[in-house]
């Protein structure tokens, strides 16, 4: 925010990182804008030894939820122009990455696991970004079969992997 | 935890509470395990005036991703039995609430917005949690063809339902 949050909107947290992303996107390559745009891109989330006992039986799954911090973000940007769309639109009806909190979520195909490794495909997260949880992927709970997209619909899907 | 974090693994953040949830859901009566069990449940996530602006073009979106805080969760289990699994698995192939960092993530139906108040169906939060984030759903973006869901594909939809 360009002035400091309102005394009703503080919220502490001391969070904990509980691994490490290691992926192919540094600044200096920027990472595409969604991961459907780098299909097959082979990254890595890195657990920290005492996190790892949480891992039992996530081997079945084929997709996992990260929750991440967005440890480079600059502050909230409002309203912006996204990439996949032709109107200004306001933060909380985007996915850009300037958002009120530094959280970001992405969804990574678990390829393998091992030693504390998940061996994970279509990250889009920089390089060294901190991990703050891991959900799974539950076909049951998450898909959404009947789900309109707003304003990222006015664009083709060409145009769209074209800017991503 | 049981035992503090490593230092390695401190990340603090100072976050912001964008807006409260309001749902039908208290302590003394039980919030279903996922809101695929309480379809049509109406509640209201109420955006505080300062962040109203970040709202701007999301009434376009059928779907929210909120990110809110588990402000009442109890300390990390690392292994639980889950309602819709047969077998005990660590937190991070479940989606229980006791998890390292209380940040929890739900899915909402986007019924109508007014007056910075967001419509919802489908939550499954308890009354009064802290919003930290609302991400529009983009079926390009979060739509899974291929999922597979692990030890909750062994719990036959009626069971599942019957637990939740």
């Amino acid at each position: 925010m360009t002035k400091p949050a309102p005394p009703e909107a503080l919220y502490a947290a001391v969070l904990e990182r509980i691994g490490i992303l290691h992926t192919p996107h540094t600044l200096a390559d920027q990472p595409p804008v969604q991961p459907v745009y780098d299909r097959g891109c082979p990254s890595r989330a890195a657990i920290l030894p005492p996190y790892r006992r949480g891992l039992r039986n996530l081997e079945g799954f084929s997709h996992v939820i990260l929750v991440f911090g967005f440890h480079l973000a600059e502050p909230a940007q409002w309203v912006a122009q996204p990439f996949t769309g032709d109107h200004p639109c306001g933060v909380f009806a985007t996915r850009h990455p300037r958002r009120p909190n530094p959280i970001g979520l992405g969804l990574g195909r678990l390829d393998r696991m091992e030693n504390g490794v998940l061996h994970l495909l279509d990250l889009d997260m920089l390089d060294n970004t901190p991990l703050l949880d891991s959900q799974p992927f539950v076909p049951r709970f998450d898909q959404v079969a009947d789900a309109r997209g707003g304003g990222t619909e006015t664009v083709a899907d060409a145009v769209a992997r074209q800017r991503g």
